[in-house]
């Protein structure tokens, strides 16, 4: 039997869940896990702030309680929200993209750059950081100053992406770049090849470490 | 066409070799990359010096620069030998067994703690874990007292492994163990279920991260 | 006019909020500004986990922005729930009486040891203090066993702080402890004696600040 | 009977005692512990080198031991001379404004900035910052280029104060600042407006965490 | 014409300089620079506590000011008094005997242990340690328990240092010894001998970078 | 009888083994040890890559081993090749000059800035200093874009140097800065007269620390 790894966009833009499921199917193996995206539909249409964070925890750790059949969830969003709540609610692995955007990038590089949505969010992603002592790999991060429904819709959102890219490489010293927001992903491969440095996708990144996880637990 | 990742045991010993082909089974996906494991005939049966380090370094470098085929390569020893000469001498991902192991580790648990094989290989990791900056997340690393061809034929393997695997839980504080050679991967599983802990083996670590990156590579 | 400093209970337990009160009548000056302990009602009777971290968070946030009276704001809980969400939320001063303490502790040693209430406190704790990059300063975090409402009637409450405090002293090596749960507060004095080392109460620590600043600001 | 919390000014500028008892004036409650300010005589007129530190703690040192009456002491300097050898010398708490300032500025921000007087300055708080660990906490340490003197009777200092700040926050990043010498409280309000940041007069911040220890010591 | 190198002994013991200029005879090349040990007289008899650092911290000043004729001076006292001072005062090279042999245990090892005299003289040592950063290469810092005197006088002496190295090294894990204190140098030959791993005397490793630093100033 | 001091340059451009004679002769004391400088005759003409790394350490082994004579090693290359494996390989001192100029760099000022080859070469350093975790003590190090045989050949070297010395000491904030080749020795002289900075030989501080060990080592 199959085994279904819950990817949850814990905001409301089904474009984002989209994007995502479009994001992991170059993993979608034949006989491996099935990578299942679902949408918080009552949270708010992006994770900008901290009371967003706030509001979407409790419709997390109620998804992922309810949820007997996943085998791994994902929380897809570069927030981590959730993270150690979800984790205390259940025995079976839980994944955060910023968390395994950041240990991938590492395998990657020494010095990591993240293109984050809002100046408001780098914030968040610096106690983030700081919580598991990983601040001292970053060498940048640098808000595009779009909202996630701006990155979704704006026609310049990857030239702006290129040019925050590049000052991460040259001004800041970055060696592997990160997309610092769930919904960047089909940007992700001209990046890599206009930057020429490793360019990481967190829900990638994270539903990478979980096919692992969940392919070992079922056949060994 | 089928992408290879090489998975290359920079010892002398098929044992081992083999033991990572097996680990590697359950990642073998129809339409997925091959993990093709390879021996470097010539080197010495295990890396238990800093002088059998310095002896395979040549002979990777010579293996990755005349490997035209290869999408990835897998260095599949905990020491992580000429991890950064390959990175020079290729474009391609090179990945460390190491590197992954615990930056893998570092997404499942805050505190890792190694089982290693002998006290001579904790001071290479030591230096290994500094280089990266990642060793105030080490809760400790502690050796079986094993070579390589030990852990192979030893019949109490898996007993002190797990008697080290309790004193890494309960005295150092780990909420993580690595498995620190890659000769250990038979007993993840059974590990894992008697320490009520998650166990990374290395090289399915680095299989892991291997995969996404060539994944992706291919197909978007 | 008085000004008045908002000191919140996140749990329902009134035994705690009336053992603030107490806690901080010494500080309660003529003419300075007043320390208003209110509970939130509807909150679990102690903060004993991320679930209740995150139960309590959009309650705090309610009662925060529904406030436009007090000059300042207190979290009264060691694991400073919402202390993020709600500083985006005013511009006033908000306090969380974990960071107070550890901050007070360190103008008066060098190396501080909390007394918790449950070894899965010290697992926020050491997030907490993480994420403010304190983690060095710490000497150790060691748990009493003990729920928030057992610390309001057990017995032998004291016994097993001067037991905790010895080690965190003897062993651990340090020179100042903190009470980590705003319910020891009663003991604190008794203890300062019993171990011959300065003992920081959590909520004290938070209102002497926030009396400073609020001082401050109505007067100059 | 009050308690008397001594403020020592360590150099002999009469003009910076006074506008330290000038800026303690709003916590000077009904009650409350009595801030008694005094100035060094025999010190130099600022302490400006570590000549001048060195100078000025064997006379702090003998009136600490002189001194049966303080329940507590501050030492006036933002350089904390002698912080360690009275606090040998006296079982009694004894607070570095430097020392308090820093730890205060935690509690309302997450990086600080520095306004210092010379270039020389500097240099000692960084010693000071390293020896306590928070050096990477602090976003910038910027002078001004005047001495202790000029600070009193400088008419360009506040102008001066508001240029380095804006420095401190948009190109250093500090979201506080920190005042890095006894004689500018009088600019701390005016600063604070014209910024948008908290700042945090040293002499205060000290004032404010004595008044809190010694309360606590009389009364509970 | 021979460079002096100034060698001063903060404290008022003889039996101290003595041993120092002992300590030094196998680096007194003919042609190479003069080391000349100097007790300061009326310095207290061991710096003991930081009453006896800033006691003779102004002598300290006093003597540099007034000698035009040495090319570089050290301070032969574990806790380096005055140096930030005596560096302010001179253009002239000063070394620190703590500073120097702990710069030179590290090219001798990874994790260096100290074996001090008091149990007073670690609170010292560690500040010492932090303000320079080097704090996370100490393995332990463990006091014998005798004053200066002591050492000198005790028959015990050499037989306590070596229990002591022996926790530092098997204990705490140290791969490198240092003699925290300018009187234990006449037993470190027979120290490394019996603990079988490198001893660093503080006042030799000074004597060896102001014997470099002075050497290729007169001659490049 | 005259102890020996093999230093060894492990490329093979006799240019600059001569340098380093030429670079010692002022420690070469009547009656005090001898430095041997040597070349490895079959290595690269010069260090640049981590292959070139990788193919000198074989030979320092082989080099090592065969030599019964010396009573220390010093490997003259700013990457230090080989340093961890010839310490495993014998039990007399071996010291790498990089970790000798940065641990000399330190007892003079408390942030070095290193002038470098290749850009290529500062990727190894960064390895080589967070290894040995004294990446905090770097203010910089900024490559001149020359390669070992330019720097001995060409004209502008010297003009070079300073231009990068100036930067790393005004933009980067040095106190003292570290030549980061071999070869490079004979401009420390001038280089310091114009900088007004102490300037580090690296092969002259490691010959400083041998010449200490092994003075010590034959006549205590």
């Amino acid at each position: 039997m199959t085994s279904i790894i819950r990817v949850i966009n814990p905001n409301s833009n089904t474009g984002v869940t989209n994007g995502m499921a479009e994001a992991l199917a170059p993993m979608q193996f034949p006989n491996g896990p099935y990578f299942d995206c679902v949408t918080l539909t009552k949270a708010p249409p992006g994770i900008e702030s901290q009371a967003d964070v706030s509001t979407v925890e409790p419709m997390l750790a109620e998804l992922v309680q309810a949820d007997t059949e996943a085998a791994a969830f994902i929380i897809g969003c570069y927030s981590d929200p959730g993270l150690a709540l979800c984790r205390e609610l259940t025995d079976r692995p839980v994944f955060g993209i910023a968390e395994c955007a950041i240990l991938t990038a590492l395998a990657r590089g020494s010095a990591f750059g993240v293109i984050s949505i809002l100046a408001n969010s780098v914030v968040r992603h610096m106690r983030h950081l700081r919580e598991r002592l990983l601040h001292l790999h970053c060498a940048g991060d640098r808000p595009l100053g779009l909202t996630v429904a701006q990155i979704e819709s704006d026609n310049d959102t990857f030239s702006k992406m290129v040019e925050t890219g590049k000052v991460l490489r040259d001004e800041d010293g970055s060696n592997v770049i990160i997309l610092g927001c769930a919904g960047m992903a089909r940007h992700r491969t001209a990046l890599e090849k206009s930057l020429k440095l490793p360019v990481i996708d967190p829900t990638q990144a994270a539903a990478t470490m979980a096919l692992g996880t969940v392919s070992l637990e079922i056949k060994t």
